[in-house]
């Protein structure tokens, strides 16, 4: 499963894509988000943990907010109940392992030949995730600190961190809308396009 | 086949494949229109009879623009000049039917363990349209009446359902433009992005 | 490979897909881009060559942007590096081609049985593809001269042709950002939307 902020119309997608496939023969490739919140790793935290518990033990999730790339935020494998997680260590897995009943964590220490600047996602995170999707071990250092997570984040974060293609706005309070939102949230078919509920809910949705 | 109003980048999408993978391993999945009117099923009928004729016999299209799930309307399978239509029974197949030499119609009866509310895409339709394209017969039972039809429909919709990446519109009346359409339908490279032309059009294109 | 400016929600890309899925069997089908500049080759053929030395030797990329469907533009085949490329010859390979150690060219002598007047991309041009993912050879005459060639186009662009999800811009100039569009190019996630973007930067980006 991809979770990432990249677009799907663009060459970064397809790009990972083409490491996947290469590296992991045969293995579905889905999209989940790739329109998660452009940079911003909280926000799509809480929305990668709202849809990930759904998926089967042994999904293998390549997600990418990474804001710091080629910066020093760590690169890491999470395993929270059976599913794996592939990405930067910037809190975007924090609330996944948060609600988990078991979770570790590694550092990966495998380098590829080539690492750009700018895209880890192409050139370190799809590879790991395509030898876990093949069933390999972790190619890193077990965690024996908590560096990687962000113990100062609420369990639940009440602002709305999503629009979808229905104009339905999300706060991942656990399903349930605050009164402020509950008006704007759900004017469902109400909205011709996107677009305009995005324009209209910016000041209130992705300034997290 | 999927032709839905979800969008491809949010996670309806994803999870709907995540389960035709799942239960139909191997077999290809193609996005045909994730951006048919939203919540509107009578101008999504026209836009899927106008496409779906072009695919081979045997092709299984996973139909979903929904806005009654988790009311009445019925779940319906439709067999169509061998073509398969699993999705909603609240006239998304109308013209699928009447324009076929051959057609039949199920209710699904098949349950699964958990059925959300507001996602039957996920939890029924998309497992029946693996079922369907792993060969099996359809798990309902055949419809002895008209109640899933809309004989109060026109044969051709003389409007505009859906104006294209290219900013050309079509009104779906056998391929000819009517007049009044001719002048702002294809203006085809004069536009830079496709949004303007949504919102040019607003007022004529989804207004049905 | 796909590389198009089709747009991915709607029927044009998933027609192709069907045509690719059936002629060549258990061979992924990725989509690089499909938001390429509409009807527009020149910075179309920037693009292209700027992504596609990325991929390996082998594969195949599907190429449809091409406002003279239907008319006199010729359809080829393109070999440069050892990859291959598919659509029409107005320009859109010349990049590909002129930064190319060794490259070649066929036109295309197959001819489908039922060809439209516009959907060369469906019609003649997937199938060629899945003939070449297949491992045939090219279905064509090789070029004896340089009429599928413009040699008059510079060998780099000094313009944006691409805005990115991000908000990034590119000028292509081998990823140097030419002083104008320093202060534009890199806003990054101040941007809560590309649509805005794209309204803001259109007069400069897509009049080449």
């Amino acid at each position: 499963m991809l979770f990432t902020d990249f677009g799907l119309d663009g060459p970064y997608t397809g790009q990972m894509k083409a490491v996947l496939h290469q590296m992991a023969p045969g293995i579905p490739i889905i999209d989940l988000f790739a329109d998660a919140p452009v940079g911003n790793p909280k926000p799509s935290a809480y929305l990668l943990a709202a849809y990930a518990a759904w998926f089967a033990a042994g999904t293998v999730f390549l997600c990418v907010v990474d804001p710091g790339v080629g910066g020093t935020r760590p690169a890491i494998i999470v395993e929270a109940d059976g599913r794996w997680y592939v990405g930067p260590g910037n809190g975007l897995f924090e609330l996944v392992q948060r609600r988990a009943r078991t979770t570790r964590s590694w550092d990966i220490d495998w380098k590829p030949e080539h690492l750009s600047a700018s895209f880890h996602g192409r050139d370190l995170f799809a590879p790991v995730a395509a030898m876990l999707a093949r069933g390999e071990p972790p190619p890193g250092r077990p965690h024996q600190d908590k560096s990687d997570r962000q113990a100062d984040w609420p369990d639940d974060l009440g602002e709305i961190v999503y629009i979808d293609h229905f104009g339905n706005a999300n706060d991942w309070l656990e399903g349930s809308p605050t009164p402020a939102c509950r008006k704007t949230c759900r004017r469902g078919t109400d909205f011709g396009a996107r677009e305009d509920v995005q324009r209209a809910a910016a000041e209130h949705v992705f300034l997290i």
